[in-house]
């Protein structure tokens, strides 16, 4: 077990929601105060005020989101500027899209463990309204906004800490959900010929079929890899990719009382979600210390990522 | 010293050049063919060649570039779509703007040190040309264009591995180098209002003294951190970032005969240009094996890196 302990959380959320056929979601409306960036800072503080910590405690700032705030610098130097200017602290950004947060806890832990950073802030903040296309139903309904954060600290008793972590990527699912315009591949230069290319561009049912075909067998050799069972585990945060989650669960063979499923409350955060469904279900008594907790989700690439870890 | 070794290097750069006052630049031309991903794909397949391995023989590949194909998915997934489709390897960006790849080759490290991932694709690629002002004189006639790439892999013998690793970042510079258009921080529905927003902008003398001034600082941390002095560095790799190289070096105390300085030939190629000048130095006998190299450079954030390692 790597010896890595979460202990600190904080998400924020705009206050405002849209509905579509009862299914609420938090969004920045057009003209809104609330930026990534702010959202970001919003949910990094708060974490820090929840761990006791001042940021000159923080060893390391990851930014964990799929999309960034600007193209340079990365988005964990604009976040430093908020929250740790005239400070060292180093910045970076480690990105597998919607399960970013999944991603960096899994790599960050060993660095922790091995004694490079002592106390790292992940924050995942995502604006996801700003480039949804109201054309496309599927993808205009399902997506939120929000930030949030996690203190992850060395646990030097090793009563916490994370005991596997896998991670795959299948590209045969690359263009199943994709944003093409607005960096080198599809330059800004082109935005008034197409708007279109520069949304949220995803079909559902090929990234549900990829899915479902492989994420049964990328669970399985978890499970055997880690040599834990389903019995073994507390509670499963997966990624709040769409009301599809309650046919994906019983796929993976995860039990109905087992999983956390917002969609219905926040929908499809991006990188948040499973941080931010994370904090919830810790808020809401469903996550107590000492639980063995499995965070899973894909994310466009397509990539799988599963972590468990004792809280 | 974390066992990990580079088993093989592969570069790319575009034929065409162009030329200011003496200093070459190697640029893609308006409708060429060579875009980002093609430019990557490349560098990572001379790497693949120069190693002696298959593609499948690789257990995760990481982009370390400072600006991305696309805003969705990550950039290590496209790779992965030409490089290693059908396969469950891993994929995943690692940004810290220009020293995208010291950070990915020093926390990537910890990684292959503890069996996680034995064989890492590290793949760095920019078409800096793509976003450039030509009215912003220093920097257009500053970058270049290119990929480069390196395999990881688990030193076992222990005869080579990284010494020592360092990150710092000086979010006072975040706006001193930037590109603020392409992602929500100012969507491209507002190109056509300012199309230089979209452009790389940099204040060159502001960069300069403030990594004039934190740098020498760093560097006498890192080199008492790691035990180590200037004599025991066979050669120093600094990042390409200007004309300056000659007046930062001596500052910090490297020699003229010990560093890397082939900005007059190819420019600065952002997150490129370290594993650009590493491998160009390797082919050009200046770094031999079991030689000690150090990789130094800052990058927009500010953010300054620096990485020891025995070849």
């Amino acid at each position: 077990m790597r010896k890595v302990e979460i202990t600190g959380y904080g998400y924020y959320v705009p206050a405002e929601t849209v509905e579509f056929g009862g299914q609420i979601r938090h969004r920045v409306p057009k003209g809104g105060s609330d930026t990534q960036l702010s959202m970001a800072v919003a949910a990094a503080k708060a974490a820090l005020a929840n761990s006791g910590l001042e940021i000159t405690d923080i060893d390391c700032i990851v930014s964990a989101s799929a999309v960034g705030v600007q193209p340079i610098p990365c988005t964990a130097a604009l976040i430093h500027e908020q929250i740790a200017k005239g400070t060292d602290i180093p910045a970076m950004d480690i990105n597998t899209t919607c399960t970013s947060f999944v991603s960096s806890f899994d790599y960050v832990s060993y660095l922790i463990d091995a004694g490079r950073y002592n106390k790292v802030l992940l924050v995942a903040s995502e604006l996801a309204s700003v480039g949804l296309n109201p054309k496309q139903k599927e993808s205009y309904e399902l997506f939120g906004d929000g930030a949030a954060a996690v203190v992850l600290s060395k646990c030097e008793s090793g009563t916490s800490g994370v005991i596997f972590g896998k991670q795959a990527t299948w590209s045969e699912g690359a263009h199943d959900t994709e944003i093409r315009g607005g960096l080198t591949g599809l330059y800004p230069d082109k935005y008034a010929e197409d708007p279109a290319e520069y949304c949220f561009d995803m079909n559902g049912l090929k990234v549900l079929k990829l899915a479902g075909r492989k994420l049964p067998k990328f669970f399985d050799a978890f499970l055997e890899e880690s040599g834990y069972t389903m019995d073994d585990i507390d509670m499963v945060v997966p990624h709040q990719a769409s009301k599809a989650l309650g046919m994906i669960m019983p796929l993976i063979g995860v039990p109905k009382d087992k999983y956390i499923d917002i969609v219905p409350q926040y929908g499809n955060m991006v990188s948040v979600a499973i941080p931010h469904a994370l904090i919830w279900a810790i808020e809401n008594g469903k996550i107590k210390k000492g639980d063995t907790v499995l965070l899973i989700g894909t994310a466009a690439g397509l990539t799988a990522n599963a972590l468990l870890f004792k809280y």
